[in-house]
């Protein structure tokens, strides 16, 4: 049995880009259904600018009303010292800074080279390892770009050396348009392991054209042994074709689970998270396994969508 | 670029189950628009009785109406003798016999032990022979029983040895309830490939967990290089949760082309066809490349189901 990590990231990366404001009250009542799933972080908000994301300008108030559990570690993502500041009063347990292996997409996305954007949380990875806390770092369109198509693994991997240069504990490597393949992530990871060990790496796929799985699953066999995901698959926009969530930790932990790995998420509870959070957008969720599990509907199914 | 040929399933294994009687008229339609997409091979109906499947008592119908594309198979499952005859009278240009790797699935599946399936359909296979035909042979609940629970890769590969023994051209390896993972597809390989070369088989994938395009990727990386699917993810039943579709065929067919593989087919096409039946079935399809590359939706989201 090997022990994988499944970092829930559906309070920030699944909420992110939800067009319709979420009630506080919604978003700490799943972070603590997520808490009770015995998850061993959770990635509950982001201080950003609420300009940039609207959505998580609740940040303070979502980390002050959780109840924290015991063994569990609530992180958010920071783009700068203030960020910092404003998340060491929050008490959370951990960060992350984020860049792209992209020049555009990080242009795009933040207004910053990729070179700007590490200089710009540089300072805040001593302060935040001074005051204990644990610091992961993002590397985004680690695959494939929306504007500059495939990124080579030699880019991603530059990126890569340059957290472990300003000594991350963990980096994660996204596949933000979830557009990777196995293959893909097998030549990545060639390149990638080595320049940094695979303990110190996690993997973040979103599930756009149905691979994610099959990445994390490659991942896995080449010793990856720390996944990102989002309960119920939430993330993207509902409304932007293409632009869909992360994994959903309910196929992610079922698949792993069956491939013979630990992962000490209760999956139950996961889908009782996932039940809240269709409730709360109103909508469907996208995990085949919450479809799988679920009760036979009472009602007509909906119709097609398109 | 190795090719890869995609058996086109929707017809026959993703209606058979569907609960309300789809007219003729939208059948013969839905073929047609898969003929337009360039499969290989589509398997169009089954000539059993209307008893056990009474969506698809208007074989004859469907069969007789439809378009036929140069360079397109059209195949239906047969049980025995009897449903031959009606299929060769039909001029079906392949039929699929099918048995089980679990003798408790094909007993309440057929009321018949495997030996005796296996019986059944042998005197059809030197006759469909004679008349020129191609002839598949399925064996379901190749990973996992819903009674039995796991199957192991010996009994398998007993199966296959009394069709290879048969003589049928091509085996169709099924994970009925859709539960395998890439571990247990490499394992069955391991033994199977022993008994069988890769170009005899076909790998026939549900997707209920969402590990269908995994297990494919998986099996290709085996060197099989045909995969049943169905347009739109359609199949299994949609009032009994835990009953999934097979793989989409869009899904299968974006990752299996963005992993080097070349499958002839005209995804465009392959979703106009998918249109088609999902407004015939007035419900949404199960494929993530559909949700990615659709539209965006004018109108507010449907509600979750559950």
């Amino acid at each position: 049995m090997t022990h994988v990590r499944i970092v829930e990231v559906g309070p920030r990366d699944g909420l992110q880009n939800e067009p319709a404001s979420i009630p506080t009250e919604a978003k700490v009542a799943f972070v603590d259904l997520l808490s009770e799933a015995a998850f061993e972080e959770i990635e509950v908000t982001a201080f950003v600018s609420p300009k940039w994301v609207p959505q998580l300008a609740d940040a303070e108030e979502v980390l002050a009303r959780i109840r924290r559990r015991e063994g569990v570690r609530y992180t958010a993502l920071v783009p700068n010292e203030q960020g910092l500041e404003r998340a060491l009063r929050a008490r959370v347990d951990g960060i992350a800074v984020f860049t792209a292996a992209s020049e555009t997409f990080n242009r795009k996305n933040i207004n910053a080279s990729i070179a700007e954007s590490i200089e710009r949380f540089a300072p805040v990875v001593p302060r935040a390892r001074a005051e204990g806390l644990r610091i992961r770092g993002y590397v985004s369109t680690a695959f494939w770009c929306p504007y500059e198509g495939k990124i080579e693994p030699r880019a991603v991997t530059e990126v890569v050396r340059r957290l472990v240069d300003l000594d991350v504990d963990e980096i994660s490597i996204g596949d933000t348009i979830g557009k990777a393949v196995p293959v893909e992530v097998d030549d990545l990871l060639d390149v990638l392991l080595d320049a940094v060990t695979q303990d110190r790496l996690a993997m973040h796929f979103h599930d756009t054209y149905g691979t994610g799985v099959a990445n994390a699953l490659a991942a896995y066999d080449r010793g990856i042994t720390t996944f990102d995901s989002s309960a119920g698959g939430v993330g993207g926009c509902p409304y932007a074709p293409g632009a869909a969530g992360n994994v959903a930790t309910e196929d992610l932990a079922w698949a792993l689970e069956r491939s013979g790995a630990k992962t000490g998420i209760d999956l139950d509870r996961v889908r009782a998270a996932s039940d809240h959070l269709a409730a709360v957008l109103g909508r469907p969720l996208r995990s085949r396994v919450r479809e799988a599990l679920r009760p036979a509907p009472k009602d007509t199914p909906a119709p097609d969508a398109r």
